[in-house]
């Protein structure tokens, strides 16, 4: 990609409402375009990080068999009055009329519509488990929108449901889900801690945050220290509670080796029993003809909001630090002096050698602005690595080969450079 | 993917209310369940058309250097009164207050969004050209939604919008645009005919409609022989119109080899000039340092309505015919007999060995169903390729290899299919 003909523009500019590094460097990096209070475009360089997220997800929830749909955005009032959820919800339900006076809504979870697909179509406990999940943009009428993506009103998010015909196969989706979550937290490059988001983990409701560990996180989390050695099943029942459960009197709490640490909350698992199936009278016959009400559970990612909580765990003060399996391009060749031959025959030719292989996205930025200007661009935007083309290197054979994350850099020639990538 | 865990729920019911063979064949394939009027769920087989069709688009568009974005499904009236089309669309534009009783609509299109977009951050002619595009949500309040996914209200579009220093760069793009629609039409497996839209190709505005030919189809082309082996060049100027705009008594349509056949929109292509540029007084500034107000066009192609426009263009009585290109699995295997030993092994062994490829997707049919319910359903749900498991064969050490489209079979060993396949 040529970044002369790559719609990201940057800027200098620290907007002064941005109260949040991921905000910032969102708008500075020209990732997002702010159209309404809560509501954001956007742009290329973001686009491509959600897909690469998505992509995460989706494998991952592919290979424990989630089936992927979409959900409708627009919803009947309907479905909403037959859960019981419609007066519930309160202002936050973006409420629309359609032109013939019909009370639709912006969907801002699909409890309801899930059901209503899963009992249309399964009748008999043959049809289960069902795990259905969609990645797809949701509306929250927030009250007070902040911090940019991080709480948006419009906002993209993997959310999944599951039906099961008795509590223990529930139990056994629900593990699959949490562990299949922490992998795809830990594919984008995360270190994700489940805290437990209910009193009791057994016998009663299941419910479990996933908060990503960032300086500059909202949540406050106190765990267990076996946590950072905990298996992926220990995890589910070791110690780790954000600070509105923390209780320091409690015998459990004194017990611990306590750990506390700022985090994101990027995702959620919860699982309710027939809470719904019951209220939506959505049921299937078992092996004798008895009605069963299916336990189900959902789980939710915030896509938009985890773009977000990474720069939040990965940034420094000169931009963003892409994990490498979510990084907008893999490469990006800084040509320091577009007007000396040398400088572009040297970096059209390493674009050209990596570019050629499907495993690495480059961009080449050929853009005529100053050296200054450039270099502060690349960090900003946070490709993992920088292949720097300057003209007096240039002219000993050699160019430069940074590292964005531990800012160490290496003199080699160009063929070096490309052996690196392609070798 | 297994079918006994595939979330495909087929139907011999044909549904009272589908008119036309797309809506029938996606509702008793179970690719849609319909939450409301024009507004439908897109359930796991429709889900990964709709994917391989994005692809393609991506795939293409990018080619031509357009940058992929997401604008807001959930847009401030303001722009559009900026614009003065708040008030011109009337009852199809789906309006919404938030909470704060501001004034927002579901978009039925961009481009007021795209030019804000482009205003805040292009100022230089330096910056052009400009091709943003999208592939998302969008919602027209449709008075009478019908034909299934064909004309809905919540649909899935790609839409994107262009801008330009002059009138020539603009013709440029568009031209652009229109070659890379062709190939994208003909990549999914149809034949596109551009029609012109609009009376003038030359001087005033351009516009063309894509339409795909298909007997069902609900409009009528008439168009000159010779367009059946136009390059892609002559192709914007050969005589091709709807019925709307057919003179049967105009000299240029008398001189003409005609032909008349059916279609279907599936995209627009359309130069509107300074329209919005100007309503929202959005300017670059050229080399002179005078005002310039960017040329601007739109394209879109309807992603959901294409769906339902192959399947138009490409079925049979007994069910839908997908091009390999769009086709939810490359091969179905069914297994006849899931309770004879000979044929689990045999339908596994080749399961397993066509699955080890990157290259195709194989939907395995486990079921415990009868022979005819899955015969019927393989033919329904239109896979391009069935390997055919019955356990008399089986004992003889062959399988069937049927085409769905030719409706060819073929005897041969379990060895041959792989080969055929891996080969």
């Amino acid at each position: 990609m040529l970044f002369s003909r790559f719609f990201a523009h940057t800027s200098r500019e620290v907007p002064s409402d941005a109260k949040i590094a991921s905000h910032r460097l969102m708008l500075r990096s020209g990732m997002i375009s702010q159209t309404a209070s809560g509501i954001y475009c956007w742009l290329p360089l973001a686009v491509r990080i959600l897909d690469k997220i998505s992509q995460i997800i989706c494998e991952e929830q592919d290979r424990i068999g989630a089936n992927r749909v979409y959900f409708t955005t627009v919803q009947p009032a309907d479905l909403w009055i037959e859960s019981g959820r419609y007066a519930a919800y309160g202002k936050e339900m973006l409420r629309i009329k359609d032109r013939k006076d019909g009370d639709f809504l912006y969907s801002p979870t699909n409890e309801e519509q899930a059901t209503d697909v899963f009992r249309k179509y399964v009748k008999s406990y043959r049809g289960l488990p069902v795990l259905l999940y969609q990645i797809h943009w949701k509306f929250r009428d927030e009250i007070r929108p902040r911090f940019g993506v991080m709480r948006g009103r419009e906002f993209l998010m993997k959310d999944g449901y599951s039906f099961d015909i008795s509590f223990e196969d529930a139990t056994r989706t629900y593990e699959k889900v949490f562990k299949s979550y922490l992998t795809i937290f830990r594919r984008v490059g995360m270190l994700p801690i489940p805290v437990q988001a209910d009193s009791g983990a057994i016998g009663g409701n299941m419910s479990h945050e996933f908060q990503i560990l960032a300086n500059t996180g909202e949540s406050t989390i106190y765990y267990d220290k076996k946590l950072l050695e905990a298996s992926d099943d220990e995890l589910m029942t070791t110690f780790a509670v954000t600070d509105e459960k923390y209780d320091p009197q409690s015998v459990a709490t004194q017990e611990k080796d306590l750990m506390i640490s700022k985090g994101v909350e990027v995702g959620h698992v919860f699982h309710f029993g027939t809470k719904y199936s019951k209220a939506m009278n959505t049921f299937v016959l078992n092996e004798k003809g008895d009605k069963i009400f299916p336990e189900m559970g959902s789980y939710g990612i915030g896509v938009s909001r985890l773009v977000a909580a990474i720069i939040e765990a990965s940034h420094d003060e000169r931009g963003i630090i892409w994990p490498e399996a979510v990084a907008p391009f893999d490469v990006t060749i800084l040509n320091l002096h577009v007007n000396n031959a040398i400088c572009c025959e040297i970096a059209e030719d390493v674009y050209r050698a990596i570019s050629a292989s499907v495993r690495y996205e480059v961009l080449y930025d050929d853009r005529n602005i100053t050296v200054g200007e450039k270099l502060m661009d690349a960090d900003l935007i946070g490709v993992p690595w920088q292949v720097i083309v300057g003209s007096q290197k240039a002219q000993r054979g050699v160019v430069e080969l940074k590292n964005r994350k531990s800012g160490e850099v290496k003199e080699m020639s160009p063929t070096e450079v490309i052996g690196r990538f392609m070798g």
